[in-house]
């Protein structure tokens, strides 16, 4: 197992004070692997505590999106563990005021169990609480009820719409069905390339053979729908949002967020590819991207791949993911270019102002063309001698530098500052890698020491 | 190779087109791998424009960081390859106005080559443009020279100075100045855990052992200072740490920004982890890090690995860094905790208030004592059983069940609900996993529906 940890059974109380020292607005509880906001006002004037949580290995989810305007704490387990019930009740004890608490919870039977029973704890203690749960992964839709689907990366979103509307002053009851309604107007898939490995097993959960991934694969290695040989990246991007439309049915000109999630080891690159046809294939089958974020916002470890998650919106919904918050991990904006924007480039390299071609034009074009031809001839000899130094391009690249010479126009042999300059271009743009810049730079600035015209 | 790419040859633009599809601050160049921001002021009233850019497979860097605040335009190669020098001046040509551009390169052959060329054929148009190179890698201090060293990801911290400078209306001499001065002040290094595979290679650059890391590998899988036995966490960043401090020299009491980065298949907990770490040991060596950011900055494709970098600051190069940015890729922030918030966690599961003994006390708890009896007497038994089932775990949590609740105080058996609330606690606590919940739940909402009296 090569990851930069210390001790695997501490790896989640020191990612915590890693993230707690970044972040002057997060505070770590004793003895709890919670997080909570810094600095949170008296209990009597606080808005619904907000709360988030479930196995670790999901970073920046869930104590990335502890903040105002999003979470008021997030409550880890172990790697992949559900957190135990006296983790969540001090959390909620801790955040709460008489406003209450939400608790968002991905379904998993652990994290059910634990967050419904420390809900109820505080309950019974006087602290109204509730819970909405997130079941957003559609890849088991064919096999498994709505109810008992897994959460997965979607509920980063309904974080967003839960948080901003507790923010707003909401009763816990209107935080609730905000939270609700996202949640059902929520589809994901994911993808995974390879497998990772939980800190104290040490080895992988899963292999999968050098061209085999898994669709539809759960957040801690789960089982996908299928095995399948590795796709391009816009034919996997196409049965991922496929599969999620065909489960929302959302209907054309339907507004809606987009979110493409990094498992961890997928980097940015691969995440725009991504991105870009996603953004594009939701175009075509008639929705309207209002926003869309592209990062890592919630992992499975290392694990490459990523998911994808559609949020349907209306003008509220809207508003609440639009509404300011302050979050390490939230990204903020999510704007999307109504189309790409593309700007013409100007002409390229230098080609000068036409002059008049002087009197020692046909000199200059003599000289310059016997130069092409000896370079031209000199092929073999330049290649076999380039050999010996371990490469082998010489002949060829002056071969199409002496080319690039032969082609400039008339308006190139005007005077010697421009002719230097002309051919300089030519062959920085022909012969290009390292030396072709060279003998540009060479050419350009001897063109600059020459006068224009012959000496009196 | 795994990747979610499309055609290997096409990468680069597609990462590119994804960019500007999810941020509308940002324009692609017709036939060019350059980014610049949308919407620039009329070329007389521009501010200095910071370019930079090199190969591919750094993402976010360079195009992240185009935006205001912070780049005018970057300038894409192939990955791992120097951008032509068309590419460059086409940029510089289409965002600088009379005010000139700034060039930020890192220090390899072919980038110095390419925008160096540039620079000279934008200045022999008329448009003022200065170079900055940044060279902060020190992990070859000891070998080569260092305006020999390489360019990695502390480039990001330049930039933002540079842009930063320019947004405030400095002269390009100035801009210049406020970017060498703060690559002089900067410091960085690295470790690999494995390779990154080039796309259009389709295979590895190098291999490491099983349990074998890279250090002071570059952001192409250049060599490093030494292949090593794979270390923990905090042992890497002391050494990193170490030997950039060793080579910067920093005085006690100076302030510095720390930029842990990511090289593209290291997830957010080990970034964390590795944060934690970097921040203490500057401390300890007497620094004062008065800003922290720990992401993906620039990347080396999909590697696994780190990289950290300490910039100096005075008065000026922190505002430089705190002035307002809008980009992609900066977080914004980095405001670090003086110390890290620990907040004391709220009393463990509710135990109650403390209740007198009532009439039915006694009874209460020889039931509940007889029942932990029964539990222990049938440990084997129960162990036996849920063998068949295939665990096995079931004797030993009853026995831990059966322990918790001998364990409990006389003031548990006050009435009926105050005891099953305490014993549902207790087994909550000590049998924990999914079951502990179940019994927890039930006795709890049993209590709760018991009455606290006898009946008359």
């Amino acid at each position: 197992m090569k990851k930069l940890v210390n001790d695997p059974r501490r790896v989640v109380r020191e990612m915590l004070e890693g993230l707690c020292d970044l972040h002057p607005g997060l505070a770590l509880l004793e003895g709890e692997d919670v997080v909570i906001r810094a600095g949170l006002p008296p209990p009597a004037s606080r808005p619904v505590a907000v709360l988030s949580g479930g196995g670790a290995g999901h970073e920046p989810a869930h104590a990335g999106y502890v903040g105002p305007g999003l979470l008021a704490g997030a409550i880890a387990g172990d790697v992949f563990t559900s957190p135990g019930v006296d983790a969540v009740l001090a959390a909620i004890r801790v955040t709460a005021g008489p406003a209450g608490a939400l608790l968002i919870v991905k379904n998993y039977t652990g994290d059910r169990l634990n967050f419904g029973l420390a809900a109820e704890l505080a309950q019974a203690e006087g602290i109204p609480t509730e819970i909405a749960v997130v079941a957003d992964d559609v890849a088991l839709r064919e096999t498994v009820a709505p109810d008992r689907r897994r959460g997965i990366a979607g509920t980063v979103l309904v974080h967003k719409v839960a948080g901003a509307a507790a923010a707003a002053g909401r009763p816990l009851a209107e935080v609730a069905a905000a939270a609700r309604a996202a949640a059902s107007a929520l589809g994901s898939m994911g993808v995974a390339l390879g497998a990772c490995t939980v800190p104290a097993a040490g080895r992988p959960g899963f292999t999968l053979g050098e061209a085999e991934i898994e669709i539809g694969l759960g957040i801690h290695g789960e089982q996908g729908v299928e095995r399948a040989a590795l796709l391009p990246a816009d034919a996997l991007v196409d049965r991922l949002i496929e599969t999620i439309l065909a489960d929302r049915g959302h209907a054309p000109g339907t507004q809606v967020a987009l979110l493409v999630n990094g498992l961890g080891g997928t980097p940015p690159m691969e995440r725009a590819i991504v991105a870009r046809r996603a953004i594009a294939l939701l175009r075509e089958r008639g929705l309207a991207v209002a926003r869309a974020w592209a990062g890592e916002f919630l992992t499975a470890l290392e694990m490459p791949g990523c998911s994808l998650s559609v949020l349907a919106l209306d003008a509220d919904r809207l508003a609440l993911l639009d509404a300011p918050a302050s979050a390490p991990a939230w990204p903020g904006g999510g704007m999307v270019a109504p189309a790409r924007l593309l700007v013409a480039s100007p002409p390229a390299m230098a080609d000068g102002p036409a002059t008049a071609p002087g009197p020692l034009a046909p000199a200059l074009r003599a000289a310059a063309i016997a130069v092409a031809e000896a370079l031209t001839a000199a092929e073999a000899r330049l290649t076999a001698l380039d050999a010996r130094a371990g490469d082998g391009d010489l002949g060829l690249s002056m071969a199409r530098g002496a080319a690039a010479i032969r082609a400039l126009p008339e308006a190139a042999w005007a005077d010697p500052p421009t002719a230097f300059a002309r051919i300089g271009a030519a062959l920085g743009r022909a012969i290009a890698g390292s030396s072709g810049p060279f003998y540009a730079t060479a050419l350009l600035r001897a063109g600059r020491a020459l006068p224009a015209a012959p000496a009196p």
